[in-house]
């Protein structure tokens, strides 16, 4: 596996790969990687000749009292799984090299970012899409993969590629979770024990709406009052949003006619998690499909699945 | 000369002269073309294999009450040009293909653009920047090619450049003029008669402290003065401001230390012109260049050349 760290030398392995004809798949990150990561990786791999990964704890994109400094970092880790996962080229650019004195530029998508994470986190989405266009520019991807659970970020980065013309294909990969339905997530690392069992509220919480919506229930108040009633009993959780929206603009929604997703995201202790589920009124059997590409499939786990 | 309408045929003719190994140069404009566009057109052959021109008059970069409806319009006399010139594409999109409905995307450079024209036009550049930015995804040039004359959009699209990683090299043509020395510009169609006698007050305003600063004249106040009152003793015009500042950071100088730019601003009757000239103390000679690459090049014409 190669590792670069400068955007020219990376653009120019990049132009090597494209004058040979072979395309390139890009799984962005910012490390600490989990199984999550990988089935990323695996489907850029099933889909190009050759994958790039970048590692970058964007600072941009974390507000002023968020987590950046204590975001978890595991290099040598990292390395070992991507090598393992035949990886081609770690991009792993420092900070200065993607913001160097003068930088004074920023991507932003509008609507889509207002709601949702955007509410809480105003500059967050501005600092996602900044980097993401520039890593776009560095890496020279024809196909790039983003996760299923960043929800509102994968719509924020699609809208992004239409808007501004970018030639590449953006998938999605489906949530992957841990055994009792957690969401994988590096900042699932913050979580003490008892944290992380209050956790699994916000699985059981997605799925027993998901449950209501299966028999018939398409009133986006009554499936979100089912997500509130369920995190509200649990101590140690502190919800932050439940909004049921429209997947493709985000917009909220009352009654479910097309695809939506139910979103959530609560705080265990200091630690700010984010889930969803999606809710297509033309999937019969409950694994939810974003309804464009069966890439977007993002299946919550049938029991024992898991 | 191909016409294409559609940024995916963009895309695919583009990708189609890169599997070929040939370099694409672009000149992006809103039409009515001049001189100066052809001046752009031949520096970008003499660099590349293969010339794309577009022509959009984009609706972002004008303001609620400028001059988007009557921006003058020969496309006709446009393909003509283009097709004498050797271009090898004309990229003619609609506005509904750049700007579909749904359509929420933004790229800001935020300081090179409070000043100078962004301080009259405080929507400008921003439009400038999100539709280059969308014009080089679409267009995918290894070189594009701005007139020196919109000094300031060429500071702003070189920082965009360099702070989203587009891997394109930009390239400045030198202001031309016509035979009185005022700078061409699609907006000079606008100038009645009389306006446009008086239009070459500009010229020889730039020329009065250009030859002030030829002998030894460092100090801004006193060569913006002399444009200032240059221009304020002509009727018909009236200043929207008259800068010296920073060639790269576009910061207001008081003292000439490194190249800087004398910008003027100014309403003919209703219409706004623009011009410039560069002031480098390391020139002596007068002919100003931009201190960075030969290509930037942006001379005065001298008596009689003109």
């Amino acid at each position: 596996m190669h590792v670069i760290e400068s955007v020219r030398q990376m653009q120019q392995w990049a132009d090597g790969q494209r004058a040979a004809a072979r395309r390139i798949g890009f799984v962005p990150t910012m490390g600490y990687l989990h199984r999550g990561h990988l089935s990323l990786i695996e489907l850029a791999r099933s889909r190009t000749d050759c994958v790039v990964v970048s590692i970058f704890v964007n600072p941009l994109q974390f507000g002023a009292n968020e987590d950046f400094d204590r975001y978890p970092r595991d290099l040598d880790g990292d390395r070992r799984k991507l090598e393992s996962a035949g990886v081609d080229v770690l991009f792993l650019p420092r900070t200065e090299e993607l913001y160097p004195p003068g930088f004074q530029t920023a991507v932003e998508v509008e609507r889509v970012t207002r709601g949702l994470c955007g509410a809480s986190r105003p500059t967050h989405f501005r600092g996602v899409t900044t980097v993401v266009a520039k890593l776009f520019l560095a890496v020279k991807p024809h196909v790039a993969v983003f996760g299923a659970k960043d929800f509102q970020q994968l719509v924020t980065v699609r809208q992004m590629v239409r808007d501004l013309n970018f030639d590449i294909e953006i998938l999605s990969g489906p949530i992957v979770r841990e055994a009792d339905g957690l969401a994988m997530s590096s900042r699932n690392a913050y979580l003490s024990p008892a944290e992380r069992v209050a956790a699994r509220a916000i699985f059981q919480a997605l799925s027993e709406a998901r449950a209501a919506f299966a028999s018939g229930e398409r009133n986006a108040d009554r499936l979100r009052e089912l997500v509130v009633s369920r995190l509200s009993s649990v101590p140690l959780a502190r919800i932050d949003y439940v909004e049921l929206v429209d997947a493709e603009t985000l917009e909220p929604v009352r009654r479910i006619a097309r695809p939506g997703v139910l979103a959530v995201a609560a705080f265990l202790g200091s630690t700010r998690l984010i889930d969803n589920c999606l809710l297509d009124p033309a999937e019969e059997t409950g694994s939810a499909t974003e309804g464009v590409a069966d890439e977007d499939s993002q299946q919550l786990p049938t029991e024992g699945s898991v």
